[in-house]
């Protein structure tokens, strides 16, 4: 099955969640500098939610790059992710219109949680159609963030009750994390295209 | 005439209706669990018109990557499903709005029957244009799922008067009678391939 | 240059037109099918819109199906044509929310009549780079239709100070003669494909 | 790794963006003539941002047509780009409904600065990738609008404090600037086509 189609999808639906998100961005009330001023902790919110989704879209890039088939399987575990991503503007909106409460701030990383968990789960079904000995296995390798990232949002849901900010900063952790980019993924597919692999357009 | 752009065109009108969605789910009125409660009949509203957006995505995908070519009455067919499935937005706020009210319930039904009659004429529009022999033919069959979709939800919808409840179980079931993956579709495409059939990527 | 691209953000635009008129689509107030009749004028307007962006998306990928390439000028060209596209949810809404009044009916046909002349403007540019003996050229042939609407109207336009039924009786009919499928453009398209012409994909 | 689904992502944030806006182009208070006078302002600056992103997409879609490939760094520096773009309609929604006041006038002029600003540094990391004897280079030659256009935006902030219709004026002139087509990428790209580049395709 083509993995085309699936790509495509995906770019619309990520696209769709990391614009949608700006029709949150009440107007300030004035139009003086200090009205925009309260409008801070959602713009930062938004600027978190934004990073997130772009994490989210350049990694399925990377890891669909490396695969050459899907499944129907891949396609469910595929919307499944898509589903929970669909909620991080309804967990931001919840956090940012209440200048970030300890609850809200909980239930934001609840969401981080469940996507990555469902991230997880679609690249266990590629690993299994693709095989143990793939470009994508060799890619992964270790998975090292992406084993670290759930419990860091475990972490960082715990003490969102203690303090939100606690919270706040283990979320904007987990995701400098992986804005740094991974050497290895680039490396490994520049070997592929340099053996001649063509195929992966 | 080329398919991609129909496809294209697709993906994006869902992708766009699956996510706008989230633009319903309003804010909580507080910042407590409580609060968040109060949206679960919104959320599993959400939910069950997320996983018919995502059920008729993936249809739509495979029964697209069995045909080679379409035809401008079935781009007009595909406009008319895709017209009725921009209503589910509209039906899921007034149902879920409403903590789930008879009337609503129903018009919900009432939109994906109209959705499933649109697919069905779709695919009969594909089929002429692939034959009785085809790969696509082969690959719906006896389209069982097909023709007792409409009968469910027309059960439901009169089932909804009787009760809000009993209606949307009939629309779950339907869901679920298609969530559960059809093995004969992906076991007809793998055969194709192995035959070497690279014209449908 | 490429024509993908100029047909990618095509499809997205238009797809997010076609879909974003459901968020106008306001919850009934009620629960009752009384409730749903008050609705029933903006669901006229809605599938008046929605079948002449269909007919837009329609004409837009048979033209430029003939095409092989595009220029900087067509790019500018087709972005003028969103841009009157663009403007049809926003006449909509202003006509559908106040029951259909005469001078929200008259603007409605304004941005139709805008978006008719920029793709006209749009069918030039392209047969400009075509030239007078190409695909596009044979297959546009006389452009009754395409010359007919913008008189049609300001038909209706002018018609609809005297009434509003009678404006929207006249755009009504331009859709319908543009959702009656026209057999030379594909029978063109047909006749270059059993010559050969796979480059058209 | 491939330019393909950075352009079909970056084709849809742009897109929803352009589309979105209309959002915020409220119904009119009234159904006369009149009352879509008041909506004027609000048009104009509908139609000044449609512009900035029309120009945005276009020059993106001529600079990605120069390159082959891309790099992890330039999947960051584009989404750099689109975080500032997505700016533009909060931009827009603030300026327009206050009447264009200085402030926000102001602080619509910074967005656009910041977007200028992460375009120069996505074609920085593209160049970087290219080389400077590559179709991109010769294409870019010496970027007169590209460097004008941070320092007019600078001034434009400045002059939008002592009156906000000579910053618009600068932003207007940056706009047209751009819509002046460029005779020379293209005729790099002509006379690579010519060469036999089927590449870029």
């Amino acid at each position: 099955m083509s993995k085309r189609r699936l790509e495509a999808f995906s770019d619309g639906v990520i696209a769709i969640l990391i614009t949608i998100m700006v029709l949150e961005l009440r107007t300030p009330h004035g139009t003086s500098w200090d009205a925009l001023r309260e409008d801070v902790p959602v713009l930062l919110a938004y600027v978190l939610s934004f990073a997130n989704l772009g994490i989210y879209w350049n990694n399925h890039h990377h890891m669909l790059a490396a695969v050459s088939r899907v499944s129907g399987a891949a396609l469910w575990a595929n919307l499944h992710l898509l589903f929970w991503l669909s909620l991080i503007p309804f967990a931001t909106a919840w956090m940012s219109e209440n200048h970030l409460p300890p609850v809200p701030v909980a239930a934001y990383g609840m969401v981080l949680l469940a996507a990555a968990i469902a991230y997880y789960l679609l690249q266990g079904r590629l690993l299994s159609i693709a095989g143990k000995h793939s470009l994508l296995a060799s890619a992964i390798g270790t998975d090292a963030k992406g084993k670290a990232s759930p419990i860091m949002y475990c972490v960082g849901i715990g003490l969102s009750f203690v303090s939100q900010w606690l919270g706040l900063a283990v979320y904007i952790a987990v995701a400098l994390m992986w804005l740094i980019p991974d050497p290895r993924v680039e490396r490994t597919l520049a070997a592929q295209r340099d053996d001649g692999g063509k195929s992966s357009t």
